[in-house]
C-alpha cells in the first residue's frame, strides 16, 4: 500500500474481469480517471473492457459537439452515469452556465449534474457567506433541473478543497442544502476520497436514501501527492474502507452506476487499457462484493 | 495573498510592536515555527520579541534536559503556554509515554499536554476503531493528569491528515471525548489550520468553553504547498478568519496564551528574528484586537 503502487505495477489479486462478466455491469467509468483518452477512446475503452456505463466531461463532449458525443455513447450501448459538472457557485453569475449543463445532460441522457460547490472568492474570508450563496444557486437551479428531469448533484468535497474548490465540505452538510429540495430533484454525490474520513459517515450516507445521485470512487493514499488536485489514488491503494461505504451507499437503496474517478498523474501517465484493467480487478475486489 | 508571502517579503501593514508592548503579552511563540533555533535561541528570541510565553517541544528539551529547560524559561520571564506533544494513540503501547510527557510537562510548569491523535497503523481501514483507541487512551490517562495538574489537550487535526497522523477530524469530535472526563482535566486543543473549514465551528468553540486547553493559530494558503506537513502559511497569509474564530474563542472564556504554531519550510529558511518581527505584525493585526 503506497502511492507507488499505481495500475501497471500493482499486484493482481484477482483475474481480470471480463468482458460480459455481469459483475461490471454498473461500473463506470469517469472520463477524467483516462484524462490522455478522448471521449471516442473512453467510450471504446469501455466497451472493450465490458462497462455499462461513462461519465462524461463537458470539455471533451464540447470538442465532438453534444449531438454527436450524445449518438456515440447510445450506439455503443453505455448509459452516461453522470455529466461532470456544474456548480462553481460562490463567485460570479453561476446560473446561466449551469442551466445550459443541465441542458446538456439531459441531451445526454444523462439524469445526474454533479455540482462542484466553489470555493472562496479571492481575497475573501468569509466561508459562511460563501456556503450560503450555494445553497442560494441550488435553489434558484431546481425549477429548470426539475422541467429537464436532471437531478442536481451536490458534491461535498475534502476540507484540503474548502478554500479554492469546495466550500460544501461534509455529507452532513451537503444534505441540509439538499433537504430543502424535492429528493428527486436535488441530491447528492458520495465521492469516497472526499468523505471517507467525516465523523458519521455511514450515519449520513443512511440518511441521503434515495438523494444519493452517484457514488464515485477512488482511494486515499500516503504521502499525498504533491499536487492536491491530483492526489487520488487506485481503489485499494490506500486507506478508505470501501466495503463498509459500499454497503452503506447500498442500504440507503443506490442502484445506480459506481464511477471510478481518479486524478493522478502516474494513473494519467499510464496505457489507459492498463488503467482499466486495473480498475476492473480493483472493482470486482473492493468494492461488488458490496453493493 | 498567495503562498509566496513569507515573512521576509510580507508587506508590513502595521508597524512592528515594541517588547514591552502589552498587546503582546499573551502571544506564544510554538518553538517550531522557528525549527532551526535551539529552546536558548527561542527563549531568547521570545524575549527580545516581548512575547510573554513560549510552546516547547519535548526533543529540544531533551536535548538540554529537563531541568535546564525549566530553569531557562522560568529564568526569562516566560511562561510554557504547551507542550508539544503527546498522543499518537492509535498503535502500538502509547501510555507509558504519554505518562513521561505529563510528568515534563509539570517540571515545565506547563498545565497543557497537545495530545496528536495518531492516525491508521498501517494496512489498517478501520477509522472507526482508531478513533475509539483515542478516546481509550485518553481515558486511561485521566488519573495521572490529574495528579500532575496538567490538562490533557485533544487536538483535531484538518482531515488531510486523517489517515498518517490524526484520526480526530473534528473538533466536534474531539469534544465528545472530551466531555466524558471533568474539564479541568481534558479539553481539547483549537488550531485554526485544523478546525477553520469545520461545519459550525463557532458553536463547537462555544460548546468547548472552559475545555479549550490551547490556541494555536497560523493560516490556510493555497495553492497548498506541497509537503502536506509544512503546508501551514503565516497568519493572514491565507483564507482563515482569524477575527470570527478569536472572537468565539474569547467569548467561550479562553484567557490562555495563543500560540503561533506554523510548519513551513520558507518560515523555516528565513532568520528567527524576521520570522517573530513578522509574527508579531500579524498578530497584532489580525488576532490580538479581537481576543
Amino acid at each position: 500500500m503506497s502511492a507507488r503502487d499505481v495500475p501497471t505495477n500493482a499486484p493482481a489479486r484477482v483475474p481480470t474481469p471480463q468482458p460480459g462478466d455481469p459483475r461490471l455491469a454498473r461500473l463506470s467509468l469517469n472520463q477524467r480517471t483516462t484524462a490522455n483518452w478522448s471521449l471516442r477512446e473512453a467510450v471504446a475503452g469501455c466497451v472493450a473492457a465490458g462497462l455499462g456505463s461513462i461519465g462524461v466531461w463537458r470539455e471533451p463532449v464540447a470538442e465532438v459537439g453534444l449531438e454527436v458525443a450524445a449518438r456515440m455513447v447510445r450506439d455503443a450501448g453505455l448509459r452516461v452515469s453522470s455529466l461532470c459538472r456544474g456548480g462553481f457557485f460562490t463567485s460570479g453569475d453561476p446560473i446561466g452556465d449551469n442551466i445550459t449543463a443541465l441542458d446538456e445532460a439531459a441531451a445526454l441522457g444523462c439524469d445526474a449534474l454533479v455540482l462542484v460547490p466553489g470555493g472562496l472568492p479571492s481575497g475573501d474570508r468569509d466561508l459562511a457567506g460563501a456556503r450560503r450563496r450555494v445553497a442560494d444557486a441550488v435553489a434558484a437551479l431546481v425549477p429548470h433541473a426539475r422541467e429537464r428531469g436532471v437531478r442536481l448533484g451536490i458534491e461535498p468535497m475534502h476540507p484540503i478543497f474548502a478554500a479554492d474548490r469546495g466550500v460544501i465540505s461534509t455529507l452532513a452538510q451537503a444534505l441540509d442544502i439538499a433537504e430543502q429540495h424535492p429528493p428527486d430533484v436535488v441530491g447528492v454525490v458520495v465521492d469516497t476520497f472526499h468523505v471517507w474520513w467525516e465523523p458519521g459517515v455511514l450515519e449520513q450516507i443512511a440518511r441521503a436514501g434515495q438523494r444519493i445521485v452517484g457514488y464515485q470512487i477512488c482511494d486515499w493514499i500516503t504521502p499525498l501527492p504533491a499536487d492536491t488536485l491530483l492526489s487520488r489514488g487506485m481503489v485499494g491503494d490506500g486507506h478508505i474502507d470501501f466495503a463498509a461505504l459500499t454497503r452503506a451507499v447500498s442500504a440507503a437503496g443506490y442502484r445506480g452506476d459506481v464511477e471510478v474517478e481518479i486524478f493522478n498523474a502516474d494513473v494519467w501517465a499510464a496505457p489507459g487499457s492498463d488503467v482499466l484493467a486495473t480498475l476492473t480487478r480493483r472493482y470486482v475486489e473492493f468494492v461488488e462484493p458490496h453493493l
